[in-house]
């Protein structure tokens, strides 16, 4: 574990990109092994979920090591953010592994169409995740306030499937275990979503020092 | 903000069980609201969580603050457990606050017998969100350690709770939207019990100086 500081704060900022890698992949991995019916690709997902388990916990190790060395008020931030943002990823990586888990039961049932909406949530949601980190690497708080914005469109495709999803279940009883399956997919990427929201909100919180949650 | 040590970790202290006390109060409050089918007491805990929300930002202010003033490793473990404790109590407050939306629901619509489940997995989850805050108080991990293992409890609660509404929506489809409003709720308080689990890990962080999640 580093003890000097600007050597500890690029320790933290590759761990972080490192385990944004892991959990962008692990929700790309769990919504492809949906879509392509691949039991082993959903399996890989929750072994992708170790990884980012750990990581979170290196990076809190190295954040609390690197509070005894006296950061400036910067730095502080700085290292309050990683075990922020690295928390919102351990939690996406967590959902990963709930879609892993529901495609496995949906890969024994008959296809139902409704999971063609599940890679366009899946698409925003990864882009928001993306974008948040994209807004930290490059020190962007105005491009973080932006993805914030985004989220409600999010918020709106999965209130529009699990609607569609319940008017099926009343109409087709036996489509029912399928159905939760899909709304329970679905959630996990609307909250994807909340995370990278969370990430942008820690991004405008370290370059502008202002804490903008529960402000819209 | 205070920027002497010991009063800023005293401060944290107390902010932290009024917000613990809010948080129970906002859960307690939701299943009540549930199980009277009063509106008015689901609306009230909307209200709640805005205070609860507000708390958060406060540790998390004062939390940046004592960590500029050159705190021992005790007290950064402290600081970081309470900012993550913090975090936690602020999802207990988002949780109250879907069970209230969905009680709204639920209350426009006659009773399904199954409600009944509800405030016996709402009473385990706030009993070990309480007990964890007491291993807090009493600085006692090995009490944190016993709460860990009662998530199992919940965990199982619910999965019975979900597939015996999904064994009602199919046989009665006219079931399915007061179902799904039953199986959030339910899933919330799972969630509750979750957090009561973060926290008693937090605290065995603090005592014991030992990371243990992802451990069992």
């Amino acid at each position: 574990v580093p003890t000097d500081l600007s050597t500890g704060i690029e320790t933290l900022k590759e761990k972080l990109l490192t385990m944004a890698s892991y959990s962008e992949a692990a929700v790309n991995h769990a919504v492809k092994a949906l879509m392509k019916r691949d039991d082993d690709l959903a399996r890989q997902t929750r072994e992708d979920d170790e990884i980012i388990d750990r990581l979170e916990m290196e990076i809190d190790a190295v954040s609390a090591d690197l509070l005894t060395a006296q950061p400036d008020l910067f730095a502080i931030r700085f290292i309050i953010m990683a075990m922020k943002i690295a928390h919102d990823l351990e939690r996406v990586g967590d959902e990963a592994t709930t879609i892993s888990r529901r495609c496995l039961e949906l890969s024994r049932e008959p296809v139902l169409p409704q999971v063609n909406e599940i890679p366009v949530i899946g698409r925003l949601a990864l882009q928001m995740l993306k974008e948040s980190l994209d807004a930290f690497v490059q020190q962007e708080p105005l491009k973080a306030r932006d993805i914030i914005r985004s989220d409600d469109q999010v918020d709106d495709l999965n209130k529009r499937l699990r609607s569609e999803l319940e008017r099926i279940m009343i109409g087709n009883p036996a489509s029912v275990p399928r159905c939760l399956n899909l709304m329970v997919i679905s959630k996990s990427l609307e909250r994807v979503a909340d995370h990278a929201t969370n990430i942008a909100e820690m991004v405008v919180y370290l370059y502008e020092g202002r804490d903008i949650r529960h402000s819209s």
